[in-house]
């Protein structure tokens, strides 16, 4: 059993310090170059889906399944087969579901600017009309979603995560009394960046939430719906179309989804999934800004993956090739930091990150001595609204681009600076 | 040499509208089925570009020339090469070029949508901040400008159209004096529908504009910059960056086109061009709502094209295919209605559409008689914002998706009911 740092005497902490910063020195002569920011899927994931390339040539059928040609105009809330998909994928069913481009985020950021310039239903007031729009952020959280708010000038208020979702009590008062309140941000399955998954009493009473706003919605971004570590055993959250059919909150959230992390970073497909009526205020919108999205590469997914089967036969290739990441960054954290007491980390079941907590006002410091060891980190404070982590304790940690050799000199360089820069704040006392 | 209707008296016209009369119910027996209101290729156009579908298979290499790789995250504007190709169709330089997805309309309802939340610029008011905004239409023109438009609230003003462009004249004059007038819709070349190619003069003096409003732009959609219809020939028109430029007004317009009607309508890709400035505030937007777009799919592209050439010689072939369908649609309206001075045509040298002139208060009935017989024109007025046509004479006609037989058969019904309908009109006086 090791000695936690704090526990140390202030001798022992300044001969650990020079040992630290010897072997740190070392490190840096090593001469990494690695970018370790985004999560993204490494090199392997990508090998392992190159079959979809082959489906479709110039000798294929390119009819949909309901006779559109994919290849000409039409067919605006996308082809039958690839809302199939998507649905499957999402738990929902097709008519719930429209199908775009590439990015899941490019809908987030179209439907919250749709909101500000037209109002979320055409008789609720248009956003840009509104003194002030708040929004509440379960954090740590996604950079990319509080990039969209923030853009967009919404006040975000931090929610803490538990171990289950965010903190329910909080966020039923919250919107309960404050009509300006018009949205919350959620990855309800392996979240960005703990992998915390919601419990189905979150999802029952964030389904059943009763907002001030008739125009509050839940945009739950549901990124990681089939990307379990271990796929015999997949975390599974509830449907939260269906739970808010239930509770009788049928309108309450937009869904969304894409295969980003599944096929092509990049040339996937995206998906939006909500009620009916929400439907044609999105369609309305969809069919000024577009004559439809790309269908032929809709047609390329749904022929190679065919259905869920074929998606999750995919993911269990990258489980394959990712959990020797994830499991490489956590012996090396546990091996190197277990017992010191200089911070804790989550055991994701799936998802692309591992949250790392450093005792307060680390983050930033250990972020910086990695980059100048040559490895760039998320931002440390990126994991907040404004980039503001109130403690500066959060760091993401994305094992998934790097080799298994890279991940693992990485981790240990990693946790040589946790201990660098937590010793130094432990003699500042 | 055939005899005016206006000049034949009232039994001669009572005469002729039985027999007209009696032809059409004959040729509503006959059970057309025909959707021509858009602008769409024919399967032979698509037919013939399947050579793009084996550029790419799971052997290939995804690397771009910059060394990204095509199937992951980044490159945020788009892959070197496929600016290069967008910049050489819109005949500009890659550095000025955003690389987008499939749509080109896309891309202009998000600009608008930008200007409206954000301004122009950062330091200009955004629109949704103004109590009104005002644009120029030239008309007739694209129905789906104008709804884009009209979407936003922006009052929209009709600009005459002259033989080589818009009436400038009118435009000098109207954004010299009124701020709120922040933009003008343009098809510079083959403009749609009457297929009107900008003269130098006209390019050079949209350039030289002198708006009141410092956040005017001019929305340059050269959706046409290579469909001639005699490729040997092409109409070719001055580059609108440079002429902003050496007018000293660098930042004035905002390019746009795609290779929806040159690939794939629907799985094509998109691009914008502008000055760097402008690109600045674009790319600001841009790193918000999305991490990239199909980078595969504008690697596709550039494999298969290869360069303008490579273009070119698909736009002859298109040219082989669909000049055959105008010189039907022109040879039949030559054919029954020359002479009669019931109507009058353009004869395009490239674009997608050929635009009728029916005598005042014709269009709409012409139309409905159309599709009382099947087929399916587009609707008379969307040539001009609000779908107001003041005179209700314009018609669209799309000559390229149906066949070569069905596109004589529908001309030929088409010139029946513009007969039908005049004879009408002018029993009527």
């Amino acid at each position: 059993m090791k000695k936690a740092y704090q526990d140390r005497a202030r001798e022992e902490l300044l001969e650990l310090q020079a040992e630290l910063e010897q072997r740190y020195k070392e490190v840096k002569k090593m001469g990494f170059q690695l970018d370790m920011s985004r999560g993204k899927p490494g090199i392997s994931q990508l090998n392992s889906i190159m079959g979809m390339m082959d489906v479709l040539d110039s000798q294929s059928d390119y009819q949909t399944e309901e006779g559109f040609d994919s290849r000409n105009y039409g067919a605006m809330d996308g082809i039958l087969e690839a809302k199939r998909l998507m649905a499957d994928i999402m738990g929902t069913t097709p008519e719930k579901v429209v199908v775009y481009g590439n990015s899941s985020l490019s809908i987030m950021y179209d439907s919250i600017s749709r909101c500000y310039t037209h109002g979320v239903t055409k008789d609720s007031v248009p956003w840009c009309k509104l003194e002030r729009v708040k929004w509440l952020c379960p954090a740590p959280g996604y950079d990319r979603h509080f990039a969209i708010t923030e853009r967009f000038g919404i006040e975000m208020i931090v929610i803490p995560m538990r171990e289950d979702g965010p903190d329910m009590d909080q966020i039923e008062r919250l919107v309960a009394e404050d009509e300006s309140i018009k949205g919350i941000w959620c990855v309800p399955k392996y979240s960005n960046p703990q992998g915390i998954s919601y419990s189905d009493s979150v999802v029952r009473r964030m389904a059943a939430l009763k907002p001030k706003a008739a125009d509050f919605r839940i945009y739950w971004d549901n990124a990681y719906a089939v990307h379990d570590l271990d796929p015999k055993h997949p975390v599974k959250i509830l449907d939260i179309l269906s739970a808010c059919e239930e509770a009788g909150n049928p309108d309450l959230v937009y869904e969304f989804a894409s295969t980003s992390k599944i096929s092509f970073s990049g040339a996937g497909i995206a998906a939006m999934a909500a009620s009916e009526k929400n439907l044609k205020e999105i369609r309305e919108q969809l069919g000024i800004m577009t004559i439809g999205y790309d269908k032929i590469n809709q047609l390329r997914h749904v022929r190679y993956f065919k259905n869920l089967e074929g998606v999750c036969r995919q993911m269990e290739v990258h489980a394959e090739l990712i959990r020797p990441k994830f499991n490489a960054v956590l012996e090396i954290l546990e091996e190197e930091l277990g017992g010191l007491e200089i911070g804790t980390w989550t055991k994701p079941l799936g998802g692309y990150f591992i949250s790392f907590e450093a005792m307060e006002g680390c983050a930033q410091k250990i972020v910086a001595k990695c980059r100048e060891a040559g490895v760039i980190m998320t931002k440390a404070g990126a994991t907040y609204p404004y980039g503001n982590d109130p403690k500066d304790t959060n760091i993401r940690i994305a094992p998934t681009f790097p080799t298994l050799e890279e991940i693992t000199e990485t981790a240990k360089l990693f946790a040589l600076c946790v201990k660098l820069v937590s010793v130094e704040k432990l003699l500042e006392k």
